[in-house]
C-alpha cells in the first residue's frame, strides 16, 4: 500500500490543531516519490504507533544530534530517554525547494495513488550528513553495510523533521496483520493474560531449539524468581534485512510451526511484528531493539552474543566486539530500569542429541550450528541433526529454499514483504 | 622530560593501597618506547590533575564504550558526567604480551632515562578498534585528520586503562611552567581574586581584537547580570595542534603582548595552559574543552562558530556544521548547569577602522580577516588593518614567521612545545 509513497506540502501555512491536521486534504501536492517500498513506510508506522516514545514524528534536528553524540535525547521532564538510532525521513534538493517554496508548515506522506497515509506537521529541513551519520551509528563508514545501501546511500541530502498521524491505521492485507500489534495493543494483550513479567525475544532468523531452550529456560527462572505469569514477548523484525536473512513472509510460517508443535507454549507466548528495519549497527542498535520493547510493555530483554551484528563489510572480523552489545546495552542512559538476560550458548550435544546449553567440561559433544550451517543444509534439502529444530519449521526453511530455485539466474531472489 | 617515555610492568603482582603504589619502583621493565615527545605525556599530566575528573587515569573498556556511544560516563552516585573524548593510552601486541606475562596489576610510565614519570594501576587491558574510535569520535574516518595521524594511526592494537598517579608534578623548564596551573591552583588563584564568576575562552590562536571585543563585552554583560567581579580564564590548549597553527611558546608570547598592551584587563584575566591535545573532532570536543573549565571552576563558555571545527580532510567543505557544536554542547548529558554563552561575530569595521561587532544593516563596512589571511599577511611581513590586534602582539607572529625562514625547504617546520 506505501508503495512509492510521494510526499505532499499542505495549505494553509498556519499550524491547525493536531487532531484537524490529519483530516486536512493537502491541496499543495510537492509530488515527491520515496525510493523503495518498505522503509519509509514502516518508519511512518513504526513512530505512529509509539515504539520510539516519546518521539511524536520523524526526528528535528535536534533529536538528531542527541541521538547521533547521546544515543539518547532529552524528554520534557528533563530526564535522558534512549533513543540510538535516527528515525529520519530524507528528501532531495527539489522536494526541500517545493516544500519550502510552498510555504507549508505540513507536509502530507501519500501512496502511489496519491492517497494521503499520513500528514508531518510543524516541520523542520535540515542537513543529511549521510558520512557522518553513518559513522557515528556503524562507527565505520566502510562500504557494503546492508542498511546504508537499502536506505541512505541513494537518500536525499535533506531530512525533514516533525510530528507525524498517520490518517488510519496502515494495513497490508498480506495474511499478516494480525500480527502487527501497535505498541498499546501488546500492553493490552499482556494484561488480558494477567503477565506479571514480560520477557523479550528479538529475533530476524528462525527459531531453532536452542533459541527456544532458552526462552522457556528464562520462563522457568522468572519462575523461580517469584513471578506468577511470566510471558514471552517473541518480537521477529518485521522491516528491511538483508538479502541472505529469510524474508518476514517465511519466518512467520516458522514461527507458527514452532508453537503448533509445542516447542514454544501457545498460552505464554505473545508472536507480534516488530516495525523497524534492521540495520545491522551492533551496539548502538540493541539499544533501539530494547527500547522499543520497553514501550511495549516489555521488563526483560534477552541479549545475545554480538546482538545485530554481522562480518565487517571489508575486512575479515566481525564488525563489532562481540561483547560490546550486552555491555553497551547495560550502561545505556534512559535503559536503567531495563532487566536485561544475557544468552546462554546453546549448541547440538551431540550425545543426548538435542540442543543444550553448552558444557564447557565436555565441549568435545558439542556441536555449534551456524546460521550459514543452517542455510546450507536447508538450501541442500538436508537434515539437521536431530533435535535442532522442530520437524514442521525445518520443512519451512526447506520449502523457502525450493521456492528460490524457479528464479534462479534471476536477480530477485525474493519480495519485499513491509511489516 | 617525557620524550621517549617508556613503559615498565611493576612487581608484586599484588595491588598496594594507592598511596604506596606511587612510591614503589618498578623492577620489570617491558621497556616499550612511545612515538611522540607530547602526546601521552600531555594526556598523563592532564588526567592527573583532574582535567577529566572523576576520571582517575586513563579509560577503562566501560569508560571507552560510554564516552563513544553516549559522550559522558555514570559517575558513581548514577548520574551522567560528561565525558566525550576517549583519554586512553594504546600498546603494541608486544607490551601488551609483555605486561600480561609480567602478572603485574600495575604498570609504570617512564621517561628516556627510565626514570618512572606515573604509575598506572589496577590496570585492564582491552582492544583498540581503531577504526571505531575515529569514525565514533569525529564522525568521519577519511584520511588526514590532524590527532589521528598524529597519535592513533600507528598506536598500538590494545589499549590500557587503570588509575593513574604521577611521582611528582611534570616540570618542562621552558619558560612556561608558571601557565601550568592544575585545576585545583586554579580554583585557588580565583578564590584569591574574589571571582563570583568565572567565564573560559578556549583558544589556540593568536588573540586579535575581535576576540577581546568579545571577552570585554561578556564581562560587561555579566557585571549588568549583576556579578561583582568576573574573572576571565584566557586558556590557550597546549597540546599538539596542527602543522599551520602558531606553535605554542610563540601563542603565549603574543597573549603577554596583549595584555601588556592592555587590550584585555590583567587584573581580570587569569592566563593558564590547557594540557589537551587538540582533535579536531568539532561537536565532540567542545563538550571536552567545556568540561574540563567546569572542573577548573568556570561556570560560564564561550563557544563560538565552529568549535574545535576544519576543513574536511578530502572534501571541499568544513567537517562540521558550523551551528553544531553549539547546538551539542547545550544538550550534552552532564554539562546541564554550564552556563554557555554564544560567540558573537566580530568582524573589522572599515569605516571606525576598529574590530567590533558585526552589523548585519551595514554589512559593507564589514571586513572578515580569516586565520589564513591573518597568517598570510604575517608572513608576508605585511600589516593587518590598523585596530585588527595591537601591535606589539603583531610583531610576535611576524617574529615567530621570521623565525622559520632559515628553515625553509626542511620539513620541520617547528618544534613541539610540551603542554
Amino acid at each position: 500500500m506505501a508503495t512509492q509513497a510521494a510526499f505532499a506540502a499542505s495549505f494553509p501555512q498556519l499550524a491547525q490543531r493536531r487532531s484537524d491536521s490529519a483530516v486536512a486534504a493537502p491541496p499543495a501536492r510537492v509530488g515527491v516519490a520515496v525510493r523503495r517500498r518498505s522503509s519509509k513506510g514502516v518508519a511512518a508506522r513504526g513512530v505512529s504507533e509509539g515504539w520510539a516514545s516519546p518521539l511524536r514524528g520523524f526526528m528535528r534536528e535536534s533529536e538528531f544530534l542527541q541521538a547521533l553524540h547521546f544515543n539518547a535525547i532529552r524528554g520534557d521532564d528533563g530526564r535522558m530517554v534512549n533513543m540510538s538510532v535516527p528515525i529520519v525521513l530524507a528528501v532531495d534538493d527539489a522536494q526541500r525547494r517545493a516544500i519550502e517554496a510552498s510555504g507549508a508548515r505540513r507536509v502530507a506522506l501519500v501512496d502511489a495513488s496519491d492517497r494521503p497515509l499520513a500528514v508531518l506537521s510543524d516541520i523542520e529541513i535540515y542537513k543529511h550528513n549521510k558520512e557522518e551519520r553513518i559513522a557515528r551509528t556503524w562507527g565505520t563508514t566502510a562500504p557494503g553495510l546492508p542498511y546504508v545501501d537499502e536506505a541512505i546511500k541513494n537518500a536525499g541530502d535533506w531530512l525533514i523533521g516533525g510530528d507525524l498521524e498517520v490518517i488510519e491505521p496502515i494495513k497490508y492485507n498480506d495474511g499478516l496483520d494480525q500480527y502487527r500489534l501497535s505498541p498499546a495493543q501488546l500492553r493490552e494483550e499482556f494484561a488480558r493474560r494477567n503477565a506479571d513479567a514480560v520477557f523479550a525475544f528479538q529475533l530476524r532468523n528462525p527459531v531453532h531449539n536452542g533459541h527456544a531452550l532458552l526462552m522457556t529456560d528464562t520462563r522457568k527462572c522468572l519462575l523461580e524468581m517469584g513471578y506468577k505469569n511470566p510471558v514471552l514477548l517473541l518480537h521477529p523484525l518485521g522491516g528491511f534485512t538483508k538479502a541472505d536473512d529469510v524474508p518476514l513472509s517465511w519466518r512467520m510460517k516458522q514461527h507458527e510451526k514452532v508453537l503448533e508443535e509445542g516447542v514454544l507454549n501457545p498460552e505464554s507466548t505473545v508472536v507480534a511484528i516488530f516495525p523497524s528495519p534492521m540495520h545491522y549497527a551492533g551496539p548502538t542498535e540493541v539499544q533501539w531493539h530494547a527500547k522499543a520493547r520497553i514501550n511495549a510493555g516489555a521488563n526483560f530483554y534477552i541479549v545475545g552474543r554480538d546482538p545485530a551484528g554481522m562480518g565487517h563489510p571489508t575486512e575479515k572480523r566481525d564488525l563489532y566486539d562481540a561483547d560490546h552489545g550486552k555491555k553497551v546495552l547495560s550502561m545505556a542512559p534512559g535503559l536503567e530500569r531495563l532487566n536485561i538476560l544475557p544468552f546462554k550458548v546453546a549448541a547440538y550435544d551431540t550425545k543426548q542429541k538435542k540442543m543444550d546449553f553448552f558444557d564447557p567440561s565436555r565441549k568435545d559433544d558439542f556441536l555449534f550450528i551456524s546460521g550459514t550451517k543452517m542455510r546450507t543444509l536447508a538450501k541442500n534439502r538436508q537434515s539437521p541433526p536431530d533435535g535442532f529444530m522442530c520437524p514442521g519449521g525445518w520443512k519451512v526453511l526447506v520449502e523457502y529454499y525450493d521456492s528460490l530455485t524457479p528464479s534462479e539466474g534471476s536477480s530477485k531472489l525474493r519480495e519485499p514483504v513491509a511489516a
